[in-house]
């Protein structure tokens, strides 16, 4: 009983700009076709985003022998959005204009001792006001920030982090971001950001249910369901990567043993490998973005060892996108994260091989898998979308673009929950 | 984009009738407050039920020194609902009144040679028939009747099923039924039906993310995610039972090898209990139904062998579970079926424990796990709320009550499909 009619206008309105987005200019006739809302509706949800400043008039098209039809498209200077992607060793942040361009960049490098909060906060704030002066963009411009924080984010903005040297339990970042920065927050982690990325500008858009895996370090899936992010109860759904795939197999840093993150994360491929081929020179024992590379150029030589290892990768990463397939029969599977884009067509060809033959002949049939297809760094892109759909929330619950003094007050900030589910 | 603003309504109409059904007699104010609705929207939805004839008004309470409230109640006789369970051997039909109270009971044996699609559906429309005169219904008082069958159901109303003596592959049976039944018909598969029967009258009711656990012969989950049905793009989504448990272990009918339903369906428990005590006399080998029963009172009688097939079937069930958890973050899981049932509280103790060992802190600290609360047989009560909701859902797009010629021509019946987006 939580989904309100207000829900309902915010998903439309995510909608139309998604499309208009992508296909400006566009008329507001293609936009119906497109999204399957109503022409009057389109009408309405389309003059409010005018009105907003994030859509222009640009002209007229002929129809065939009808009425010239108004085309509108995304006002790209109207507005801009900052997306911030903190990883273990580093802060990524980029400034976005209205149609998701990237008009600066800043990035900070986190040592080894510098992951305490207040330090972290610090980077991220020096970020983004790097990026907005490059940008030469006004502060009131800046409709939010979106930060993806490796971990668990929770509905009140708590982070937790626990990484190889970190130890995050419950740190309030929201309201430590807020002191430091005078523009709409909106707080996630890295999967759920590669998913918006993925619903707005890549391979889920349009598509009802889709799942977006992430192949990293750690791994998991980022699902969209019924067109909208599923995000579980404590905001924790998607840890596929702690699933079992080999019941008692190998030991999982989370307690459990035979999780699939143990066979397909960039670790687990790097013991895939050393079983096969202890003494192969692709393996960097201390370093994994080089072992995967190498076995990433390998495939490309032809390497029969890189070849093999991948194979096997294959046969684990197709049992447990099979089990997406049959558990929850998705449109599309989308393969993300750096090891995804390493190992690419090779590992794409093996995994569908691998998944073919394990799902349900009814689901797998319906059922497309993929590379992800954005040329950009998905996480800070995810980030900032959040910070899009974040504005387009609030629409109509107060505007916050002629109360600027309102912004600054940490109790206005939308948490995670807030942004799905306005009241 | 599927989503629109009658889905919405839609929607808040089955939450304002569950909450009357579970709480009648019950004021709106109370309704609104259950439901998080607007009062407005609450005197607005009841006011159409009432129209409906589904509400009734039935007197006043006192406020605290306000004005008395006005109490509605479910209109129990207003209208009949029929659901059918069809099962590998057996059809079991019950007509209900709108409070879903039994009003008639019908049941059909199928013999092993009496399973083609003509004589399934002669069965079923001689036990529809049975339960609407036994309970003296008009035929134009009968809402709606709600098919469960023990397979794959396609948009179209198609039918596979593949079980010991069963070979269905598309058989059309919406318009079989449809040619024999006078009544709009709804169509669906078991693991559906009892997961909209707990979202209505069990252990999900009220909750935004519950999955629902079948264990039987067979074993799935139905999945009510955002506090809707999750059906996936081919309505195929729940297949649990056929994800990966153990890598290349036991095989499964589905052609994949250590599949869930190989460990906890009802022949994967009989395998567990042969495997510990080959000679032990719980087991009846060609009786699953037997052993199963067996192993109950094995249980209540502290039976170490009993105690023992159970610890390992949880011990699979955990894992298997905790899968969910991490993967989904629900609310709850509920265990249910013929399994759950037998096996009960000592299954339910041993199989918390051990998701406790392994799912994540986090979305286990949210999540809880119980046995199906609905005393009666939940596949019936949920076809026949298949029924209710799609008559809720076809309220003012056409008023089907005051045109019955429209309802016996198959090309207005609603699809599965059609009962979760309506266009
Ligand atoms: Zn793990
Ligand atoms: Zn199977």
């Amino acid at each position: 009983m939580k989904r309100t009619s207000r829900d309902i206008r915010t998903a439309n309105r995510y909608g139309v700009l998604r499309h208009v987005v992508a296909q400006s200019p566009v008329s507001r006739q293609e936009v119906a076709a497109a999204t399957e809302l109503s022409p009057a509706t389109v009408a309405n949800l389309v003059g409010e985003l005018l009105d907003l400043g994030m859509l222009v008039e640009v002209g007229y098209e002929d129809s065939d022998g009808g009425r010239p039809r108004g085309l509108v498209a995304v006002n790209s200077s109207g507005a801009a959005l900052i997306g911030v992607d903190v990883a273990e060793t580093y802060i990524h942040v980029e400034l976005f204009d209205l149609a998701l361009t990237v008009l600066a960049r800043a990035d900070e490098e986190l040592r080894p001792r510098e992951n305490d909060p207040g330090k972290v906060v610090a980077h991220i704030a020096d970020a983004v006001s790097s990026v907005v002066e490059q940008a030469g963009v006004a502060a009131d411009r800046v409709l939010g920030v979106g930060v993806s924080m490796p971990g668990q984010v929770d509905r009140e903005g708590g982070v937790s982090v626990f990484a190889a040297n970190w130890d995050w339990h419950d740190v309030p970042l929201l309201r430590l971001l807020a002191e430091h920065i005078p523009y709409p927050l909106y707080l996630d982690n890295p999967l759920r950001a590669c998913t918006v990325a993925e619903q707005w500008f890549g391979a889920a858009r349009g598509r009802n249910d889709a799942v977006v895996v992430n192949l990293g370090t750690g791994v998991g899936a980022g699902l969209a369901l019924g067109g909208t992010l599923h995000r579980g109860v404590s905001n924790s759904a998607g840890e596929w990567g702690h699933t079992t795939l080999v019941l008692d197999g190998r030991q999982c840093h989370c307690g459990n043993q035979g999780c699939v993150e143990t066979y397909v994360g960039a670790p687990g491929i790097m013991r895939n490998l050393r079983e096969l081929s202890p003494d192969s020179p692709l393996l960097h024992p201390d370093d994994q973005t080089a072992t995967i590379e190498a076995l990433g150029r390998g495939l490309m030589e032809g390497d029969p060892v890189a070849v093999k290892v991948v194979h096997t990768t294959a046969r684990y990463l197709g049992a447990a996108l099979a089990d997406l397939i049959n558990l929850l029969n998705p449109e599309v599977i989308v393969l993300s994260s750096w090891v995804a884009a390493a190992l690419g067509e090779p590992l794409l060809a093996e995994v569908r091989a691998a998944v073919a033959g394990r799902a349900l002949r009814r689901p797998l049939a319906n059922t497309e898998i993929v590379l992800c297809p954005i040329p950009s760094n998905p996480v800070s892109l995810g980030a900032a979308t959040f910070a899009l759909e974040g504005s387009l929330a609030s629409v109509g619950r107060k505007n916050r673009r002629t109360t600027p003094g309102d912004r600054a007050t940490p109790r206005n900030r939308a948490t995670p929950r807030d942004r799905t589910t306005p009241s």
